[in-house]
């Protein structure tokens, strides 16, 4: 992955400008006061300023992290930074596991995913949007170093699991719908996440969850608040994100007439 | 890592009580009702109930980040999980990179660091307290499995470091003596992070940051405020966790002068 | 009010140890290392520093949030500062206007509103539970100074209400039954707020609002974080409060077929 | 003060549109889909519904806070609701009270202080910039009830005070200047509440407080998250208030030789 995403470049003037280049993108970028050749960017290390038209820039390595908020196109929400390094430690996704995904969205989490469980993992996702397919695929093109994605365009339902998943993601306005197929598919103790936006669906799932079995291990929101880099004003910036969606995390429980 | 945690299994009775025992250690087992012999838990498999003097208990995998939480000893205050899964992703740690770590504390992070790089990662860290050295070793032992991690019982300043890292994390009290230092050994458009409890500490470290050049990428706060998982009465947790840290996160800009 | 309140102190060592003490009451006062006559309390002014057995304690005049949170026996979970400044301003309590609550519980918000709205307003409110009559009565009297609390030990729904009430606040667990009852007392335009701890709740009180044609202002938690006074160490406390409840704030609209 | 901000009314859709309108003024106000007439708005009985070109709009009473927030006009950041209710708290400030202001700003929290100490209170407020006098006269003039409040356009410094302030606000860039000033100005085990956006400033008042020998009695933040009024699909709005400012609040500790 890490090659591919040496592709890109970040772009800022510390200030307000920043913004991600495709270096394999020929054409020239846009800069606040101008246009700067491909290959004149090219030449410039990440990791260094210089100077374009009087103006001072930064370019810098563009981190994974940064090309998913800065870079990827979206259909749909995505899983922010601040939940998707939540979610990969309480689903301990590790260099080796397989990892589910019900509703690839924008492919944000997915790729993510794909770096935690390394060349010997593997992740399947699906999503059932038709249209969503070309966009996912882009998304995802210079973060497919691995092989490791297995990208299903149809339902979670229609799919048929083998039941050794480790760990399984949904991301899916009714995920109660596939609870049970979800189960079937993890091993006895697999780790189940999701994020939901409203508390109406939060309290609907518990309840499903309860009730088909499933331990649950916790319920979080996860909040970030920005600080202003500046030593003699420190302080909070005076926006920030209010919500985004809650998590719950859960473990399957092998029914007591299955054997082990 | 995931075989030798394997021998862990966190026993809870889904309300008060949860425990993480070590399968390993053939004693018995203390649970609310009396104790349990080692070869008698060992018979159950993680992701299960069972009856034990007739209550309900549930068998769980134990996770790194439960082990980290429930089963590790600390000397220090350690890096939670809130802010270890941000720092992954915001140092763009993945399998591969070579990173560092100066303040091991009781080995939390290193240990989410040797996960995340896999079996051709490295993770180089330092701890100047010979009296950890011990703690470090028992706390890291059962995640050792990559051979990835090279521990360092001296001050940061005391080692000779190749100018090729990745990243770099600083855990330490005064961290601006070290920041000179850190910047040599990492790779131009490096990635350092920090997280530091005082605000203090903070306008102190933006100074400096700026002063050697460092570009600051973001200062954030990561807050988690947990729910109760009852469908009837959704709420948050009375309590929450009101502060941990302040996280720094930098890149390396070279100087003019060097090479490419 | 004031006058009543003069009489508690508050006696603290500016670290661990805070209390109310009541000088009304003669006997002996319990400090950290030892007892102190009330004689002798009385004789230090408030606003000032006393040696007690060599330590130094600070004597403070006792403010009615100080005494609502640290004096008051509690029957049931008060409304704290946080929530009541911002009840006040919200139901736009102020010096002579007619205020009702439903379910005074210990009686903390009742002083609140009782101060604000002073000697020419009014503050009726309701508690059914018989049990809590005097305990109420206790943690009021040092509050009455203005004789404008009206309290009715029945449910809100045996009273018979004029409609000329500025604003009700509801305390309830289950405020939809008392919904149309303080509509018709509400003047239209009337204001009302409640306090809910489950989202459960909350959803149903919204549906019930839009029902019975209130109009909804504002649906706010109020979070409060609290930082040590350590101008060398500036952080946030390690814990703190995460939930009390969800403020609903609405008006009445007066039905089409009332007159004006 | 009610019967003067009964010239207001609030006008709203519902939903996006929301608008204070002065119905002394005789011009026609504007709406979304049209200009309607001042004395048709008039008619309208505050707490009701009317159609206007076929769309539905709530005509609402004006509180001191709508008024506030809405219509005044501002020079300054001004004291937001959730710190102006805790401030009230904090300060102990009822009927009668004799309240300081250093920094009348936009004359936001004035107004609140005024409201709160009533006709027998008093509230001094000092404001050194020319400029602010006649937009601060303005935005009181509707709140001006009680003659209640005393406007000093100039420095706190040029003011001679005598020493019986109950409480004293502190909302200047440059607070610790008047510490000593306002501490003459109250009496022993007064009530001194600050206002400061800054971490940095924090610390410096922390330290003078304690140097000036100021009980400290907490530092606090106030946090409002709100939330969508969407029984159906309850949850917090996108974006919040990142910051306004931390709150220091103290007591004036009367030095050993003053006498009582």
């Amino acid at each position: 992955m890490e090659k591919r995403l040496n592709r890109f470049r970040i772009v800022t003037d510390g200030k307000k400008f920043k913004k991600v280049f495709d270096l394999d993108d020929p054409g020239p970028k846009g800069l606040p006061n101008g246009m700067i050749k491909n290959e004149d960017l090219e030449k410039i290390d990440a990791g260094s300023i210089f100077s374009f038209g009087g103006k001072k820039y930064f370019v810098l390595p563009c981190s994974l992290q940064e090309y998913i908020m800065e870079f990827m196109q979206r259909k749909t929400q995505i899983v922010y930074p601040k939940e998707a390094g939540y979610i990969i430690l309480n689903l301990d996704i590790s260099p080796g596991k397989k990892v589910g995904e019900a509703g690839t969205g924008t492919g944000a989490l997915t790729a993510v995913f794909s770096r935690a469980v390394g060349d010997k993992g593997s992740v399947y996702t699906f999503e059932k949007r038709k249209d969503f397919a070309e966009i996912i695929q882009r998304n995802l093109e210079p973060c497919w170093e691995y092989d490791n994605i297995h990208f299903h365009n149809h339902p979670l339902q229609e799919a048929e699991l083998p039941g050794d998943f480790d760990a399984f993601f949904i991301d899916m306005k009714y995920p109660w719908e596939v609870l049970n197929i979800v189960k079937d598919s993890l091993k006895p103790g697999g780790r189940l996440g999701l994020l939901l936006p409203t508390t109406n669906q939060v309290t609907r799932i518990i309840s499903t969850l309860q009730a088909e079995g499933y331990f649950i291990n916790e319920i979080s929101e996860i909040l970030r608040r920005g600080y202003k880099p500046n030593p003699e004003r420190f302080r909070p910036e005076d926006l920030m994100t209010g919500h985004t969606g809650y998590l719950i995390f859960a473990c399957k429980i092998k029914n007591s007439e299955e054997g082990s």
